[in-house]
């Protein structure tokens, strides 16, 4: 039985103890303390800056112990995840001092009812010889590095007892421990499930297949064309469900059955060809099942800056959102560390892939006996309570660490751990050390890149990646929102300074981004004099950028086998920024954007680039993209909206497509007439397969004025 | 007490057992088998081929064991490596059955003295599904594969006792295990030493300075200042020594203080820079003791077909000759497997650093459990034994295992295995998984390459690695050996078959390797007519190719950090090879053109390629080069000689050239006069650091139609 306890806290301040407030559990402390001071909506202008002056702030949780254990039961404390560094006390006794917040601890109660209860929370932990304040501040622990500042996270440093925390009265027939392992034979005809667990007393498990249907009881089964967990858009992620028991005590979970592996990418082999000859790519083509499986989805960040007051209800929204998006796999991106359990739970559910990247990013974790004894101990944290997931597809050692803003390298011993804690605890499932590795690309990150002189349409067909595992184009609240978090009279001529810039829109990384108002300027045709302008603009680009980058990704199959948009969410309202989606769960037009482009079956442009003049010949290659595993066949036919009128171009009948195959179909070539316009759309009507693309159009006579004034 | 035993070996064939004949331990029992057989010399003509039909034989040694043990004494039978799967029986009775040729094994003896001991060798390991009869046969077993047939060793499938074995009686204070380990600190000026001990008596241990003074007893040691290991050319390779005592028994060994990482090469982190972005290479500049060291070396194979006859003076001949041609590092390369201990005592004591490579090379080794199990074994086994040589760089997981030949990836088990067990034993020693890894380059392995169109003069210049690891040009031994392998009828001409096509003069690698006659008639200006004139021309080739890619990797430095040539010295006599010594320890012209080139101060031309015409601008940018930890300066005066005249072009005075570092010089370029000649020699007249370069010379009204003949 669990007692949940009634929780107070307090800061420790430099000028003495601030007085007992009321606190969440699970939550973070400071969202307590802020709301204690009145400090207001963290989103909300410059709110969030009132949180630097508590970093240094011992915190305390304390509670009454409140539980009742009949004289046969042991009582147990349980912290499911305390961030970061602690102590517990029990009147005023020391019973644990820890250091990592992914850990599960628990201490043994000895008739502790009615005691004082503390939960000392240490301050952030701050390398000091820290060049910055930032992010490396974060470089020798196991804490997730985001809260110390991103270009689209306030800094804000979180901790406090983030995950649940109970008594639980246990009797001598507890089940400690309940795992399901299983094997499948080489053509998955067949399962082998057994368990391992740690009771004094005898266990039953029952097992039910995915209807319900009961298939037996024991402690191994053996099962006969099992019910294959699949992801979204390649079947059902089917799950069975056990339950243990004992004469007091009942565990339960579910099991998903799968292979997975990381395949050599189509065509990687060939590479590479002339003398010296280096390596062939690191592959990174998923394969379920024995199915190569094209990984679309997107990277999942903290979904609150307040990482403890996320619950399983916002998981899920944001979950089925991406699920409708078409959307099989998140990146779980390190630098946000690892989410609440239910996270995992629900994305066996609605077989959404997850791969799991541990809480290192854009840092050199330099392997110190310290360092590495704390990631050794979380790492196994994780990866016990993790490796049933099967959502769980993939690990990675962190994000872009083999990049010179990070310095680390195959040879560091923080990632040689993780590959070995992998190897001993789920050695079944892959681990790359990093992402990029090679063969993959990360970025871009705008919608125009001035080195490379090219908008995302023109940069993607010209890359040849196994993998676009981060790219980004950046879009913009809505009014409302930025009504919301910018005060009226920052809100309008935009500048580069106050809550804009706080919230992201300038000097988030270079003095132009997340706006990007150069960009926007670029391609905009008439003076973006109004709020309303720059949004609609924005929303534009952010809209066809996306879709331009996915179907890339998607032709570019089956050398390329991962689109992964950077970002999916964000931890509070960003004005300017990369996610499809709005703090907390409100979806930008580019997610429709992109739930667009990832359907299964999709009439698709290869579009040389997105800005075309009057008096151009407009050039697009048709394709046919079919990443599910059934045939398609259709009907494209192909016309061009510009001022009002719709030229019919050409019908390309496809034939039949098979599965997860994509098929070229003719290019499309047309001088663009002379008119009075600012955009053109194609359309390729197909049906549900059918795609349009928004244009930028250039009057003849203009466009090499308007272009002068725009770079 | 060590008792060495008479040994007798017998086959047993499909027709039944042979009669016992006389056995070498340690040795090889095809050897044995062979000489009683009186099959003659292996390296002759055909004779390896007798040995086809002993593949499937079981092998019997046998010994009457022969020891005398005091009654509080234990006797071990000791196998220091029996290659590859065999049983130990005592009796008759069975005593051990084991996997594995690198592991030591002991088993206890009570009372045998007088008993028969018999070791029976099971036939090689072959994997049954195997499509070829060659090294994947070998591809689910932890035997080197190079036997089984390489383009430049012969199949020979050896086995048998190949370490040392004998009867040890130890007494009760016996030592059973003594070993140490040291940190250094930052700056290496302070070593701390303490030594593990497995011994059920007090242990006395001393220890010495590289001097011999004794600078104390105890377990542990602190040496202020300590005088740091070094590698050839960058220091004396310092050995302190030990001797642990108790009462009966006495162990001892060296230590060789330094630290070595791998380091990012220098600019290797300014790559890439466009987006999408991907990783930056992975580090394999070596550090030792803080100072980076360009590596210099060859890639080491098995110097004998019969791998179990090679003892410690061919080694030292073989090691010695390499630090005679300022070498300090050799690649041992995974095919051949892990070398008797004595080669690693060896290069402690003469500076030479050792990449060790676990025996997997060229194959995709899948990870079975019963693989995986006798990996973990042999493993663990080569890491106990390496793990206190200084010389010991670097771990390597294999050979070319991330490319299409091999098939193996990232994600191979065997590899993360590898990783796991060198970080658990042997955390501070780099490890990679195998080589090439990303930055580096293999190939090319002949003078000109048809599909770049380029010799390797050019084709290297062109190139942009952090290390070439492998890169080799042919050569022939010379005519001695020719005639001693070689049957007089089949010596010349030279054709396509028989002993040239079994010494890998043919058909090797394609048709034409390693003999490469197009290649050689390329640039003869004359009928390749006698069997003379193919060798020197060989000759030339190799030597001046092996200088071109060994100086242009050292121009490239400090990007580039390793050349690395393939290979060092060969198994038996091959008829032509890039081998630089001639089995056994017969130094090839190419010897001596690599050792020039490898003088740590050198005056360098970069010459854009081999073959020049009259009335062309011959051109060559000047370089000294300096890889010694001292400053450097020369006057260089640079000349052709063509036609018996000299011709003096320049002179440059380097002024003073840092230690460890490059500096260029002028670029040369003269017309070259129409002459009457055939080749010229450009002259960097430098003192010590004097070059010379042989180069093709064309008379121009020749030299479109000698092309078009020979193209």
């Amino acid at each position: 039985m669990r007692y949940n306890q009634q929780w107070q806290a307090r800061a420790i301040r430099p000028d003495g103890a601030s007085a007992w407030f009321p606190a969440e559990v699970p939550g973070n402390v400071q969202y307590d303390y802020g709301r204690m001071m009145g400090w207001g909506d963290v989103s909300v202008a410059d709110n969030v800056e009132k949180f630097r002056a508590t970093e240094g702030y011992t915190w305390e949780y304390r509670a009454v112990l409140n539980y009742a254990a009949q004289s046969e039961e042991q009582a147990v404390l349980v912290f499911e995840g305390v961030d970061y560094r602690f102590d517990v006390l029990i009147d005023g006794r020391t019973k644990l001092e820890y250091e990592g917040m992914f850990s599960r601890v628990e201490i043994d109660l000895a008739e502790n009812a009615g005691s004082e209860l503390i939960v000392r929370i240490h301050p952030h932990p701050k390398r000091e010889s820290a060049e910055f304040e930032d992010r490396q501040q974060a470089d020798q622990c196991v804490k997730p590095p985001v809260c110390y500042e991103w270009d689209w996270h306030p800094r804000m440093l979180v901790s406090g007892i983030w995950q649940d925390a109970y008594v639980e009265t246990r009797t001598a027939d507890w089940i400690r421990r309940c795992e399901p392992f299983y094997t499948l034979n080489d053509d998955r005809t067949h399962a082998d499930i057994r368990f391992e667990v740690d009771c004094d007393a005898p266990v039953e498990i029952e097992l039910f297949d995915p209807d319900g249907q009961k298939i037996g009881t024991g402690e191994r089964f053996s099962i006969e064309n099992p019910r294959l967990w699949w992801c979204n858009g390649q079947g059902e992620p089917e799950l069975y469900t056990w339950v243990a028991r004992t004469e007091h005590h009942t565990a339960s979970g579910h099991i998903g059955l799968r292979t997975v592996r990381l395949v050599m990418n189509e065509g990687g082999w060939i590479e590479p060809i002339a003398f010296p000859k280096g390596r062939s790519v690191a592959p990174i083509q998923l394969e379920l099942n024995g199915r190569r499986v094209f990984a679309k989805g997107s990277n999942w960040v903290n979904p609150d800056i307040y990482n403890g007051r996320i619950d399983a209800q916002r998981y899920e929204t944001l979950i089925t959102l991406a699920r409708d998006a078409h959307m099989n796999i998140f990146r779980c991106w390190g630098g946000s560390g690892i989410n609440k359990r239910a996270f995992y739970d629900l994305c066996d559910r609605m077989g959404i892939m997850v791969w799991v990247e541990f809480p290192l990013a854009c840092n050199n974790y330099v392997g110190t006996p310290h360092y590495l004894r704390i990631l050794e101990q979380e790492g196994t944290a994780i990866l016990r309570d993790l490796r049933s997931h099967p959502a769980v597809v993939m690990y990675c050692g962190g994000n872009e660490l083999f990049n010179n803003w990070s310095l680390m390298t195959d040879q560091s011993l923080a990632l040689r751990l993780l590959n070995k804690l992998c190897y001993e605890l789920d050695r079944d499932r892959p681990f790359i050390m990093t992402s990029p590795i090679f063969g993959m690309g990360h970025g871009g990150y705008t919608f125009y890149d001035p080195y490379a002189d090219a908008d995302v349409f023109t940069l993607f067909q010209n890359s040849h990646c196994t993998a676009y595992t981060e790219f980004g184009v950046p879009g913009v609240t809505d009014l409302d929102n930025l009504k919301k978090i910018i005060p009226e009279d920052e809100l309008f001529p935009i500048r580069n300074m106050g809550s804009w810039r706080l919230h992201h829109a300038f000097g988030a990384w270079g003095a132009e981004r997340w706006l990007c108002m150069d960009v926007l300027t670029r391609y905009a045709q008439e003076p973006l004099d109004t709020i309303e302008k720059v949004v609609a603009e924005a929303e534009w680009l952010q809209c066809e950028g996306y879709k331009a980058i996915f179907e890339e990704a998607r032709r570019q199959a089956p050398y390329c086998s991962m689109a992964i948009n950077w970002c999916y969410c964000e931890p509070w309202i960003t004005a300017a920024g990369n996610s499809l989606i709005t703090y907390p769960v409100q979806t930008k037009p580019a997610y429709y954007a992109v739930q667009a482009s990832l359907r299964p079956v999709l009439a698709s442009a290869r579009i040389p680039r997105f800005d075309w003049n009057a008096g151009e010949c407009f050039h697009a290659e048709l394709w046919l993209l079919n990443d599910a595993p059934e045939k398609a066949e259709t009907t494209v036919r192909v016309s061009v909206k510009l001022a009002g009128v719709e030229y019919p171009l050409l019908t390309w009948e496809t034939g039949s497509v098979g599965e997860n195959e994509n098929r070229i179909g003719p290019t499309i070539n047309w001088v663009l007439p002379d008119v009075d316009a600012t955009e053109f759309t194609l359309c390729l009507s197909a049906g549900d397969a059918s795609s349009e693309y928004r244009l930028c159009y250039r009057r003849s006579e203009n466009s090499a004025v308007s272009r002068q004034m725009n770079v």
